[in-house]
């Protein structure tokens, strides 16, 4: 193949790579990069070059007709599941856009989720105008209000017909995108022309092709501030050492990308790459050996952790009787668990002075930061275009740098995850320092 | 085409667009986007599909293979032009990479750029090692510190043999990429074997095969905080008016980006699509026509405007006699030439209280965000990576969301532009609902 | 004079001091300390020990009694000048405590400043209720906006009687307390009974009997964000230097409280201070020997410099002939005007590499820090109670750790100063290393 | 009493006030300001006016006379207990006063608090010069790390004997200031003459004689992003409460001063003021009664609830059966018990939506913000002069707007504590609206 571009190369590379990852037992299936490999320069192609895309997405963007009559059509926006920053801003934008753009004139917002379109909680509908949402891009959490858990799709597009509304947004991650695919369902059984767009909202970046979702930068951008007071933590005290809980409960993505941010981590632990306490390799030997290390060094003995809410279930289900004493919820806590063990493992070894920062909802109920405010400003926009062509039972998505359109169908059968072979992980890796491989089976 | 993921679609889009912007004179060539459009899902491909990539660059990544033998290679440090965001931890990142992953064991920083080679400035060099850089990523502008202005490749080059460096890393923009490249050349024309390698630094974000260049996140974000501050002077005041100045010579990448994370913004003026003052469609009218639409809706007037520093030269260039007067350097000031403007047309009409706002430096010399720390780190690990594998007279590139290898060559031949038909300016458009076209050739 | 705590001495001290400021010609009226100066416990007195108040404020707070029936009488509130981080704030504070604590039902908000209240300028009064001020204390600014200069003290008490309205909050600085003092003076005049009372704002913080203003510690904060920006700008290059533009036109307390907060500052430049920029003492020598001396420590030389922007005003009339051909505006221009000399001065010595930096409105129109949010809420709950107990033509000030009450027509005979021989100055040379006498008359 | 600055009155005040506070059962002992009382305009007074100063503290400053001979005198400095924005700050003013305006030249930091001078523990002492501490300002946390518990003064005293330091500053809080105090008097006991002095360091803002202590602002500050994120979740579901559990084991400073800052607070708990759970005026019944008004007026129910870590201890000591079974730690956590109590008595009544947030060590180990540098910057000056003149056994506090010399045996016998009939606590109560009263003995 050849390449546009081609790279001036010293001459054939030849001595085998020296980095540590190489030759870890666990990385025996990484990947190096072949100098063949190609990143191609256009990802946006059309139909005159037909054979180049055998697998892609519909790009997204204002269409040059409209499926709406936008003097008529009716539009309803529902936010639901677990706060993020920047909910907001995709409300105000979907608002300005609809009105200043395509001059639609009524807008209604649901309250509480999927809730406020179920009668029997009599919840209000709020009339959204440029006015009411001019100011709300400065304020965390939602407007509208949110709730958790499904709703009845036959009760949600009674309400719909009822108020006549043609077109819905629904704000949510999995859970919402899995409700507006049963509501575009319902919609196609009854035969009715409605446009139903999903906007992926998690703070845990876990929603399939979508590189990433919005609120998720404030989010961890706000977990370094505590990664940072962490390390001082750690460091103000003699073999200190702070075990920092972040969200992230089949994902490690808010984990691992605090600790990238924050290069005074020395572990971070997260679902996609189980681990093991005990053991040469295991985290307490590891960690010693950090402590010695620094020793050894003439620094000061001192260590930060961060572990995702989901990391290593799996050991925790181990300690059998300790969960039957107190329950499910304590046993599962991750943090509460490493601090116990480490506790336990220095006692008589190191004068361990341990902590555990859990900043939870700290980091979703901000204002956008401005990265995000953009992102949100982007995701709103072609779901109100999307919206007025016609599209339904999609979601706006984000891949290789262009926004797209997927069907709800494909995004609600799948999970985004760190892959603990790829290059995202052996950066962290890097960054951390960290073994490679904490997992020792015997 | 047929596409993978096919979205659903209540069907054919028939009514013509209501978007403003697709009947503006200015935006008559502005591209809708076909539903046939399409997204590729991957991108980077490999010379088994060979027929897939007309067009593309190397990937970037770590090769299994090294050019260098890690115990014996020397390298060296330089940070030249404009301080950045994030120049310490790309610095860190490097000196780190080279250290624990590859065990490269002498690494030198040439101080004050490119001046840092040449004998006679008498800079001393600075040793880099992991404890000298653990902690400067908390820091703004650069350890190294920096200057501007090419020295002569020879000089370098000389300098690079008496030290016996086999690897060059240079951070900064246009100017340095140009002067990377010349090394390049003259090593290559010397039969010596050194990768020079370059990483792309520029504030104004105008470095081309690099979708967004490191810092750029930090320092528009801080603007977002001028802007912020902006529209509370603004409304503070009947008539309230304010300017604000921001970098951007030939590109507004931090004005359109500021402006679209901060919706309170009325007005965004970059170099790359000219406006008048004068006539119906001009700035002045504009703006006067915004606060008429304000005072009906009985909203109080007010408003902001960004400008790059780059915006509306050719305005200024018209005023004769006072280029003569004053010199060249007060007359280029667009923010003052606009207050002039403004403050003058709005005589007797109505009450202006205008101000000017200029947040200049205090944008570019703070540490990078958690966002760019994070791209930083990228960037530097890649750096690191081609540099082992022999790769030189190249830069780090980032296109459609992958790191890749481009040739200096093709870099310094072009530069990065605002597309004024493109999505993004039509999105700028639609947050600020300024007018799409502000020029009146009459 | 007894102390009831006596500190341990370990003997009588009789070395001379050997601080440098002791044998500074300048700083030969310097005061120490005397170890029998003492600081009183208590600072409120009340009447049952009266000998002991020779010179002192009426105390704030709730008074058992009140002069005014919450149930009928009408309040008006008024913002004035420049803006200030907390306006707001107060605003807010001063709604909810009249409504909810006292039970006072119309509260009416007077728009742009004492323009809201003559009937030529035809601006709405604004209904001021707890939910319409619920949430403004997030945002920077005036809900209420300003205007600056005075208007007629008739046409203003007409106003309030037309509205019945016997209570006036007056937000703003020394025009604005000039101000109240003339409407209540007009009050009086016209044997009328309604309360008149100042709330002190200032950017500048140089309003007497009241240690800080409301605002200043957000603004100074910001400030420094600035000045650290400016050190990593000044570091990046080698001969580096930064000057930063602050407000403070005849006082310097926002330089010089930056200042402190930030021991990268080499220089602080204030009104109260005079100095030349000539001769062995003057600044550009002294620059010049902080060059040298860093140099000899084997340390980059670099600068960072902070003057407000009523310093040096002397030394720019002097320049006579470009005062004649320039005009008044920029000749006054003290950051230029450094900015011109410092260049001029090092052409030929060393490469200096000079930036100008002025944040100037984005200090101002922030919302209050957590810091000024406590602040506001101190003053308008104390300007409340003074109101609802009939106290009129007064500020509510703060001395010495406690609210008072200070009649308006003390308050505008003065203004407050940094005491150039004072303990605060000393602490701002003392951080600085800054020469205590930059000023030879030779 | 004759005030100099008499303020005008309308006339007497007659109506009783109509402020709630003054018909609470709870509050029957607050005490309204009388007119007649007086704040002192100089609270510093000399020997010249003897009469006038019966309680009062020697004034702080620099003496014209040292005690000890600055070119041979040695210094040092340990930091213990809890860390606390600005500990740093403290250090580094210390070292460069000492160095730079006094001339000391050796100057010593010892190690993880009072171990650093035992020698089992084996700690190295540091050297402390200006190029060691130049940048440590911005860190948070110590650089010289810190440790708890007391350590014995003999084994202290021997081994500043050892090392000929005659200053010594202790940074900490009650603790340290009791172990500095057994430091003076073993070294009086020894005939020695050195100058123990401490700077007092508390996040918990509860020292006596010292208005507030440094670190306590930034702490605070912090607390308030944790309070506007609870607001957020609050508000983002239906009947959403969300507990922020504060530090203050003694005292409420942190949270009172965090709720004042944060008017969205409905209710903040403290030590100092008990309250039931239970009852009509218990806490439950008082969420219940907010609710129900927030319905009333037709807005969305929500709360936000602030609770040092220390209030309510009374309460959860009378749960017998369940202090039984999960032990002392678990039971004594007030935010737990909160949520667990919450939780159950709304269980059939509203569906309420709550959550408990623990910001933590996320508030005291950040670097100081402006505030708390420059006040860290007059403790550390003052404390420095202090030595030098040879004071002893004292701490320097802040009083009445003063920095002052207080007696270690005066300020270890006391603590401070919110005044529940004080002007502070009123004003708490008036912002968070909650009564003033939660406290029902049946």
């Amino acid at each position: 193949m050849k390449k546009e571009f081609p790279v001036k190369q010293l001459g054939a590379a030849h001595i085998p790579s020296s980095l540590p990852i190489s030759c870890s037992s666990k990385h025996k299936d990484f990947k190096f990069v072949d100098d063949d490999n190609c990143i191609l320069h256009d990802v946006a192609v059309s139909s005159t070059n037909e054979k180049q895309a055998p697998y892609s997405f519909e790009q997204a963007g204002p269409r040059a007709h409209s499926y709406f009559d936008s003097s008529k059509v009716r539009a309803g926006i529902v936010t639901c599941g677990g706060l993020c920053p920047g909910i907001n801003n995709v409300i105000r934008t979907i608002v300005m856009q609809l009105h200043h753009n395509y001059g639609v004139q009524r807008i209604h917002g649901f309250r509480y989720g999927f809730q406020g379109f179920i009668p029997s909680y009599q919840h209000d509908i709020m009339d959204m105008t440029p006015s009411n949402v001019r100011n709300i891009h400065n304020l965390g959490g939602s407007i509208l209000s949110s709730s958790r858990g499904p709703q009845d799709p036959g009760e949600i597009v009674d309400c719909l017909e009822r108020n006549n509304i043609r077109i819905l947004f629904c704000i949510g991650g999995d859970g919402t995108l899995h409700g507006a695919h049963a509501i575009a369902e319902e919609v196609e059984r009854r035969n009715e022309k409605m446009s139903i767009i999903g906007i992926p909202k998690t703070i845990d970046n876990d929603i399939p092709y979508c590189v990433k979702t919005f609120g998720f930068e404030t989010a961890f951008s706000k977990a370094v501030e505590a990664v940072q007071a962490a390390h001082s933590e750690a460091y103000g005290y003699n073999y200190g050492v702070v075990i920092i809980k972040l969200m992230g409960r089949n994902s490690g993505f808010i984990a691992a990308n605090t600790s990238l941010a924050c290069p005074d981590v020395n572990f971070v632990l997260i679902p996609e790459v189980p681990f093991t306490l005990e053991g040469e390799k295991g985290l307490l030997r590891s960690l010693e050996r950090g402590f010695e290390a620094k020793k050894e060094q003439g620094r000061h003995p001192h260590s930060v952790i961060v572990v995702a809410e989901g990391a290593g279930q799996d050991l925790m289900e181990n300690n059998g009787d300790e969960r039957d004493a107190s329950g499910n919820i304590r046993f599962k806590d991750i943090g509460f668990f490493l601090k116990e063990n480490i506790q336990q493992y220095f006692k008589g070894r190191y004068p361990v002075n341990l902590k555990l920062i859990e900043p939870s909802y700290m980091i979703r109920s901000l204002p956008a930061n401005p990265h995000d405010a953009i992102f949100c400003y982007y995701l709103a926009d072609h779901a109100v275009h999307a919206a007025m062509a016609g599209k339904t039972d999609m979601m706006v998505g984000y891949w290789n740098g262009h926004f797209t359109h997927v069907p709800l169908e494909v995004v609600i059968k799948d999970q985004k995850r760190i892959n603990p072979q790829g290059e995202f992980w052996r950066q962290v890796l890097f960054s951390t320092g960290q073994p490679g491989d904490m997992y020792s089976p015997a």
